[in-house]
């Protein structure tokens, strides 16, 4: 049993990653910049895309994976952002044939589309879904040990976020024991401290989405 | 490859499940209730672990579940608390296999055993591991929300603590609607409001603990 269960997984890679990299190129060639959100439960990932959305100065798609509910598209409808839900049902991350049949009814072109994982700081860090960039949320109300416990969707991220930071005052966090544990997997990632909460750090946030997007869009032959 | 997959999940369950109520009918005839603890990362397991440990009349022992690390386990054991490192080096989850063999390595005899399972609100409410009870920690800071999108951790959890409640005055934390949310998935589950960090609330907790210890073990034939 063991080698069909090994099996069956290289297959659902192998599958999902084909697709993602379809997804990604159709995506490209409709000029629009794709962000996989990953970050724990509560982390604040919907508020922070309202926030950056706001900065933002092409239009902006939002799809809202959940496993239950659409709270989180309600709260975005409501404040005019466009958006689209998904419920996993039971599965514990979003993979790309579901955002396959997904982008194809989002009616954008040349803009943003962020794709809410499920809170999870686990699994969804092990599957591509057809984004230009994984942004990674993290807060300073969970604690400065997270690099080191859960490395692998610190080590994948391409952008990370240290939200929550109006807490500050009120909590532990080991800036320089978190940022450390970063470093020793991901050398690459900058990393950006706001408070979805008041808006502190946004602009530089919005600023460096709007630049890696341009260098996605100029590298596209049209 | 669709109906593969299906029976290797069920194989899966079945197999766990049944190691697991094996694990369990053990560690009754030792005389030891066991608590399988789950919550999101960064709820505060370990801190919460140490505030209750110091309460209890009887020695207790944590198994400290991690996809990588030893953090925690360090800590316990700075403090004089018993403690096992369980690595799964990539998985979501624990599963009863590695528990069945954990637990044959505990020194310990009438009295609690902990198991810290992998920071995660989904998966780990999907596989029993020898446990007399799951307890679920949530916090004022992940928002009140959590039971709507994550509803199987609430809804299999026989206990809830709400963390972190020394955050309360910082935060929009609507403790109505996240109570709401628990009652129409699980009736029975007392739930408990604690900070990890002043103590607050642990008595009630410790009062609650050995109270089902005792109801578990007076059901135990001898």
């Amino acid at each position: 049993m063991e080698h069909t269960e090994v099996t069956v997984m290289e297959d659902i890679f192998e599958r999902n990653d084909k697709i993602a990299l379809e997804t990604n190129q159709a995506l490209s060639e409709r000029g629009i910049f794709t962000v996989n959100i990953m970050g724990a439960p509560g982390v604040g990932k919907t508020t922070f895309l309202v926030r950056l959305i706001q900065l933002l100065a092409k239009p902006a798609f939002v799809i809202e994976g959940d496993i239950e509910s659409d709270i989180d598209t309600k709260k975005l409808l409501d404040l005019g952002i466009a958006a689209l839900q998904l419920n996993t049902g039971g599965a514990c991350h979003l993979e790309s044939t579901i955002i396959a049949d997904a982008v194809k009814t989002v009616s954008l072109e040349n803009g943003y589309l962020f794709i809410e994982n499920i809170g999870n700081l686990v699994c969804p860090a092990e599957f591509i879904i057809g984004e230009h960039i994984k942004l990674l949320i993290s807060t300073v109300t969970e604690g400065s040990d997270k690099p080191y416990k859960y490395p692998l969707a610190f080590e994948k991220a391409d952008v990370i976020i240290i939200n929550k930071a109006d807490l500050s005052a009120y909590v532990d966090f080991d800036e320089a024991y978190f940022i450390k544990g970063i470093q020793a997997l991901n050398k690459n990632a900058p990393i950006f401290k706001v408070s979805a909460k008041t808006g502190e750090g946004f602009g530089e946030v919005a600023a460096w989405i709007t630049e890696q997007a341009k260098q996605i869009n100029s590298s596209i032959k049209k």
